[in-house]
């Protein structure tokens, strides 16, 4: 495949570690929210072993907080989740599928309930800042709605325990998963959360003042030598496996929760108000024609740019959205949208990758 | 400055003409309404000239249309714009800063009245559609709010009028400036506005058959030769000297339209309804504390990715938020945000570009 440049510019915000990440050997960025995101360090599959067995820092702060403070803001949230948030408790992380009137996907963000009247939306990749100022307006909400200077770092891998041990204290492996609390590291408090965009464990630290969040970077890689500490970023491989769903490549507004497998973050029973609740109850009621599955592929290599089709002789099985060769299950793996007639993962199915055809088999979500 | 590549994937969408441009040599993209938007061919000054001398085919579909139909169409148009468009005309652009509450630039679209009850706007890189359907929700209004497949080429510089002509037709010259009206190829009806982001002259086609706007780029390229056609994208030295601003760059939402210039397009005092109105309406009344304004600095290189300061010994003039090398007035050339004590022009400033001190002054926009 050939390989292109990106232009940086204002538009494409760096974030407080970008010089550290370069320094370090990003090779690769996409971008995320208006912002870089380090996407690879030079080998996707080195970095997807390592991340399997040691511990990675991430810079993730294009994973941007939308704060909503202020009277109404619980009601704002529950309007734009189908989740339902009624019980949701301070101190706590809830993954929350943001949708539309039609009940189209828009976002996958977690919520973060810091305050009875103080939440963050910690954002996959769209403007819904924007979905909630428009319904604030047009409500006439009494909240504040900004983008506060929050930069994730993401310390990721099975031995993230260890080394936040390490660095932060015994407490925070207290923490519980989709917990989280403040902590201490050299007089600065650090908002850190049991979480992270890998299934490997670990930890996603808040940086809410820039310089103190850089020592931090760097302390961790100082303390971290021991447990083989390496810089990162979310890992293709690793994240299809885990079937870590990603807004934009697996799905879009075109697609509603339940075709997502997102069933149990869906309340339509109780009494909440959300946007896209009565399209969402009329879609419960006539089932769902197609859903998100995994996919293995006979072949060692493919890039998407774009949905590729899946067939059975001429009939369509699904689209592929993600995909990549996993050096672990010696195939590419892959999440499609696929077809009811299909999901009994009985019908071999075939594709084009570039101009080969190659053959596969559907299967469920985790793949590993 | 390091180079790295952009890492695909179908949250970057690819347009109509990707394969094409790669053929003929895009070496660099950014990313716009999370799409490709090419950034360079290898040479930006040589792009610069040939731009300015002959014509160039652009790949933009990524200036992607908000399509606004229905009861409500015109008057949510209208909640979002400070833009009076109340005497607005079916066929007719209008360029229509759109707002928050605030007063903050949001983004700067064209507006393009197709019907009276039928808009595009062409976005600048934010997802203005979840601000209309956030606005749409919370008032109830009857609107129908979409993306269309429509994807921009647009075919700039001083020969486009008679490229356009040899393909199109003469009919195609006598379309006005911020006109727009449908012309036949090869059987296919093409939307087409006397537009574009340059400053060269030229046209924007808004293809919504792929095929035939493919068999289209082709055709242009083909026709072409004898005007010296090239692939070409929106170039980052004349679209800075002719003061084109860029939504992301130049300001954001923390910026008003008056410090952006934006001055005719604001109608604060008729009865026209819109989000901000009252912020914008204050804002005038106690007037604005800084602006934009052209920068141009004794250097030979620079690489924006964040604002820079600007400094007059140790005062701070203001912020540089884009500039790049222009070779044809041997210095580098930039767009600021202006503190109101400088405006006069005849303070010198200073910056530094990497660890190099740099001295330069102010001046108007457009810079040439």
């Amino acid at each position: 495949m050939k390989k292109f440049y990106i232009a940086k510019s204002r538009r494409l915000r760096s974030t407080p570690f970008t010089s550290r990440i370069e320094n370090h050997g990003v090779t690769a960025y996409t971008t995320y929210n208006h912002m870089l995101l380090p996407a690879s360090f030079g080998n996707l599959e080195k970095e997807y072993f390592h991340l399997k067995e040691h511990v990675q820092v991430w810079d993730v702060a294009a994973e941007r907080q939308l704060q909503i403070t202020g009277k109404d803001a619980s009601k704002l949230v529950q309007l734009m989740t189908c989740r339902n948030l009624s019980k949701s408790k301070v101190g706590r992380c809830y993954y929350a599928p943001i949708i539309d009137e039609k009940a189209g996907m828009l976002n996958d963000p977690v919520a973060l309930k810091l305050d009875d009247d103080k939440w963050w939306l910690s954002l996959a990749d769209s403007d819904i800042g924007l979905y909630a100022k428009g319904i604030a307006s047009g409500l006439g909400l009494q909240v504040e709605i900004t983008e506060p200077d929050v930069n994730i770092l993401a310390v990721q891998g099975p031995k993230s325990f260890k080394l936040m041990e390490k660095v932060l204290g015994k407490k925070i492996t207290e923490l519980k998963f989709f917990g989280f609390d403040y902590y201490l590291f050299k007089g600065n408090k650090f908002f850190i959360a049991r979480s992270g965009w890998s299934k490997q464990g670990g930890y996603e630290i808040y940086v809410e003042n820039r310089e103190a969040g850089q020592r931090l970077y760097d302390e961790l890689f100082e303390a971290g030598k021991e447990f083989q500490v390496k810089p990162g970023c979310p890992n293709l491989i690793e994240r299809i496996e885990s079937a870590l769903l990603s807004a934009g490549n697996d799905f879009d507004s075109g697609d509603n929760p339940y075709e997502c497998g997102f069933d149990k973050y869906i309340d339509i029973k109780s009494d909440i108000n959300y946007l896209g609740k009565e399209a969402l109850t009329r879609i419960f009621k006539e089932g769902i024609n197609r859903k998100l599955m995994g996919v293995l592929i006979d072949a060692d290599k493919i890039e998407i740019t774009e949905e590729i089709p899946l067939y059975n002789n001429n009939n369509t099985v699904g689209d592929l959205r993600s995909a990549t060769y996993s050096p672990n299950l010696k195939k590419v793996v892959g999440i499609a949208m696929i077809k009811k007639d299909f999901w009994d993962k009985k019908t071999p199915i075939e594709l084009k990758i570039g101009d080969q055809k190659s053959k596969g088999t559907l299967c469920d979500l985790p793949i590993v």
